[in-house]
């Protein structure tokens, strides 16, 4: 999907009342130019720049396909049109695709480590993403090899902490499954024996809120232990960096989520010439 | 200002069909919560979220005002309402607060490091901010103590590199003066001799883009020389870091702007804990 | 969640420019109103309409929960203020509890009547909605004892006829649990060979897709057979009839899925009376 | 007209965060299909469906009119395009014309019954139209042969009891014409004696509400002996069913509105077929 | 009607990164002011001038009511609040008010004029508005004592000169009979003789485009001598101005339509004055 | 830029159920149709209108560019297309182009007799502009020879009478230069000793308020005998008629601001012809 009112929205911001330099100074001018990653990285959001591109009356090719790991120096999207719509969605434009290609090259950085060591635990996002760009945030994660996890607060019961504080656990999962059985039903736990309750309970998924790999270890074990551990799987969120990633990965979780994938993004360096008159 | 409707927009995200974790397992009850700061920083995004959690319905009070150093563990916002209310927007607001206090914090560093040295010159942001939160990134830079820098395309006016690959520079500024002098008209240039050429002409702010302190150093000189120092404002942009940042702020400029401030955000944590039932 | 956007679109859609005959008629009026049920049923969007009442400066009080059973004549909300706002939101406000109690009435009707031979199953909705009120014809669905189903494409996966025209089942399946666990898998089916082979594949939930009571039950009987009734969860859809009900709700399912009850709804019969001025 | 942006609303409510089966499962893919009737009847919402199907990338060439009366089994759209935009606007497209076929059926039903009587009477629908899609239940009456009557509180004077019971019938009137003579000034009563009133007075219709046949017949013989019968035209409303309305459309009466025609729709049945790859 | 929505869009017009000076400026400080009109004439846009400074956060005290005539140096509205919400609305505000007030004191000339010469002919506005400004400027003919006339395209039929190219003049009349009897028809003609087919083919309303007041007179009475004089009502459009309004209103026409009143608006000089801090 | 946006709307204002008439009277009729001038003057908005045109689905040539000065009777546009699209937005396009070439016409005779004295004085516009009509009232200014000023209260610093009841001029300078300078500072001023104030704090503009060609000359000489005239641009606003505007042109200001350009427009006459069948 691309969500074409949010793209619009984005070339709006930046422009209330029109480009005046480029309307002043090269109105009637028709050019190429192209877009050039300055990292080496996984690029993502060209797509979306295709569409916005499209939206201004340019013509956009796309020399990469969103998801590909590229060099620094690749040629991302090659342009022709008028100047004055070139330079005014060009800011738009690259913020985009350095936000989301930014995403998407820690990502996979994440995704290729665990997979070095061969196994099979996923990483996947969190709902720490900047406001107002959950989806593109989440598809960027994709792109990398990340799983979305849920999109909003309509997706799936997730049952953290500060619920219960108010609901006894073993409630809340009943009271979650009255909504019927066609959303899954996590369960944030911060000790093995509240993991065990969850399970015990009924949930989907258990997450491991905040433990390090020693915890999550013996947590597992006390699952297996209960003969619970194949009724659930298991989530470990929080606390994870690239240093001790591999510690959790190589127990038997089935998801790391990280918020950090998101709420903290290096951009992915990229830029946009006009190479010529045409 | 409070960008309401933005606000809204942040909070629809999350609810495309309402939180239906806290609507199946919460409702009806009444709670106290709280937003602490897990980072020493510089917090913003205070008001805004006293302005969603009214928008919800809930009873918020500040405990600091933006823009304010607080220490880790220190109490943001002290929130009274419905438990279903607080839980659907405490994303939402802390996603807010973690970015724009993250960009707050950042931004007061470079300050702080510039003020050490006694050096007049400003930091200042870019348009690299995230798509569709370019007024808050904005206001948070503000709130760090840096400038904001123009807000949109259609604020000032900024030749830049693309710009003059299709009109010379001395007639770039000539048409830019035909919209009359509502507006500054500033020019990026990378080479001492473009710099001269952009102060001759009219300019009222020079941008060095990309150069080095040597080079920057050099440009100074010459316009001295010249005596076209003073006719004009000397921005400098481009590879700045935390590291050389002192480099550029010994010598005699005004500005220097930097994109990571907003384009790649550390995220400064906070949390939100329900303390109880009324 | 009340969706406020929604319901102040419903009244920008009565009031083009304005209520031309209460603003010449009764300008300056202040009166009370009572609104009235005219059938007996369950009523449903109450508090959607003291929201939209709210909206228009005047006062409400709800008589009734949203979800009680009332007999004919019931009182359901008591109105003061302008004349002129009470006769503008009229027919919105009517129009609503008109749609949504038939929705809930029409649902209980239903669940009670599965309640009364001690069925396990339950009612669900589907997404023969009216478009534009998916949330809202859900919500009533809810209100009527039934569950509401995905709410959008983006809540779950339903495989159905037309993507297993295009691709295999068991590579459907394994292409959506690269989405990752956060998410139900549902196949639709149309025999009992389908149902084995997506249970077999791991779907979450089988829809029967329709089958007659004993197609279905061959179906679950075979599955039963194979030891792969207990890995997922049973849905029957199509031809479902209050009728028939009881014949597939004896079986052993687990939830009936039925579009009349959002796609074709009987009006709840709500009127608004004024009953003088203040 | 075809009110764009309402449809895609339509569609944004079915996506808010993407089509996840479509995406995952049949990516890439071109296909072909065709939307059929599963019913006999008076179809409408084909003019809408292309539009939608266009904004999604898709060809669709529509087999029929709106308006036309089809037999069951009916080819109404042929579609081409890719897979993922087909199958993520079936829903959509497929519930706005089962609900406007299913109006403009109905309304069919009743306009046939009456010229079978060769009564100059027309059937004219309310106000009691779906929360948002009053221009929709509207046009789809039009398209059964019906009329559309007022399509919101601007468009004429519609004075009811709940304004009679605020201000004299008479005085009622005198107020509207203050507005001018560009919008018609009709009143709703409930006796001969108010309806004498409403034309002595220069209403230009006169509703008669609830009354039996009986009743209006009555009415009718006294307007005609007070000589008003020719200055007004008369509306019946209230309580006209299939089994009655040639009771009432027998009379010489000009109109008959049926609320039911838009608030209590019968589905008309109508399904999309994926009929291969391209 | 106050429209809220296009109220706060005319804000946000003024503030797309918020008002700069007065956040630099007067931030935390509270004032009175006064809005004082620098005209005579009859004001309007005050209602909304409420509405606008209440959604700032202001208190707002009407001092004269919408379409009373006051003397220059009247003060109209007396407001209090933070400085920085004055300021920031008080142009958006002056705006309003002038525009609205113009139109109501140049309708009110023309109207006391008429009633001047005891004539019973009304002054209605056209369709000739600012766009986007059609309902707030058709209030404010209101205010000034004139008729809306149809508020948009979809209020009434007005056949004009460029369906008449189309259409003959009667078959028109008899294709919008066919929406009904809920709509009134009315036909633009440019001769006698058009005028007399108009009132016999059953128009509501027959207007004489364009002619001058002697061409009128002659239309009357040919209309009087075909008896047809009773059965439609005459409007006068095109041409009329403060100079021949009194030729034209002496005739026996039911209204005069004048698009200046919209088109070519003077604006009523207001001001707003900071009185004080609190 | 063309704000595409507000067309909608404005067309959307016209239709809120569509344009009853051309609906009943002429679907299915293609025409050609013509856009002629009815007064002579500087033409503005066809570019708008040709977009509004595209968006119905009409052809659209314009025959002159927008800031031509046209005599009277010049075809403007020439359009092909569906009658009913023709008709149902020629009177949004011709609102528009009224508007906005009767802004271009009023400045561009203002430009010219400043250019008959030779006077390097130039013309601007203020915000008193019909409210959403902000950047098409500039936009038409521009196209007639003058200055747009700001757009908006974020464009740059005007520090005006109500910000200087509550802050003294030389602090609220300071306080403007906090936010960088990459925003105009200018203070409105109603006396030669504040213009000496002004200039002296380091004001980049001046504006003279409300005084006589007397009073400002002069304030020109004190602020020549201060050597401060060279520091600041000079502004004049208030006052300024035809009759006048000489007076001031001949003294040593830099521009002129005139609110009248746009608080008082006088409509620009033209009309649209349908000429044929297609």
């Amino acid at each position: 999907m691309i969500p074409v009112k949010d793209l619009m929205r984005f070339l709006e911001e930046d422009l209330p009342a029109g480009d005046i330099t480029s309307e002043m100074l090269v109105r009637g001018i028709e050019c190429r130019a192209v877009i050039i990653a300055r990292n080496e990285g996984v690029v993502a959001g060209l797509e979306e720049s295709k569409t916005i591109l499209s939206l201004s009356g340019l013509h956009a090719r796309l020399m990469v396909t969103d998801g590909t790991r590229v060099p620094e120096g690749a040629r991302l999207i090659e342009i022709e049109g008028m100047a004055e719509g070139v330079l005014s969605v060009e800011r738009t434009v690259l913020n985009l695709i350095g936000r989301m290609s930014g995403i998407a090259t820690a990502t996979r950085s994440m995704v290729e480590k665990i997979a070095s060591i061969d196994s099979r635990c996923q990483i996947a996002s969190t709902r720490k993403t900047c406001p107002g760009l959950r989806y593109l945030d989440k598809k960027a994660v994709m792109l990398g090899g990340g799983l979305p996890h849920r999109f909003s607060l309509s997706d799936m019961f997730l049952i953290k902490d500060n619920h219960l504080a108010l609901v006894p656990l073993e409630e809340a999962i009943r009271r979650a499954r009255r909504f019927g059985h066609f959303h899954i039903v996590e369960v944030e736990v911060s000790s093995a024996e509240e993991a065990l309750r969850a399970a015990e309970a009924g949930a989907d998924i258990v997450m491991l809120d905040n433990m390090n790999p020693i915890e999550v270890k013996r947590t597992l074990e006390q699952l297996e232990a209960s003969e619970l551990r194949k009724k659930v799987l298991i989530e470990v969120s929080g606390g994870v960096t690239e240093e001790n990633l591999l510690d959790y990965a190589s127990l038997d979780i089935d998801m790391i989520s990280i918020g950090a994938l998101t709420h903290s993004v290096k951009n992915f360096d990229v830029n946009l010439e006009v190479t010529g008159r045409i």
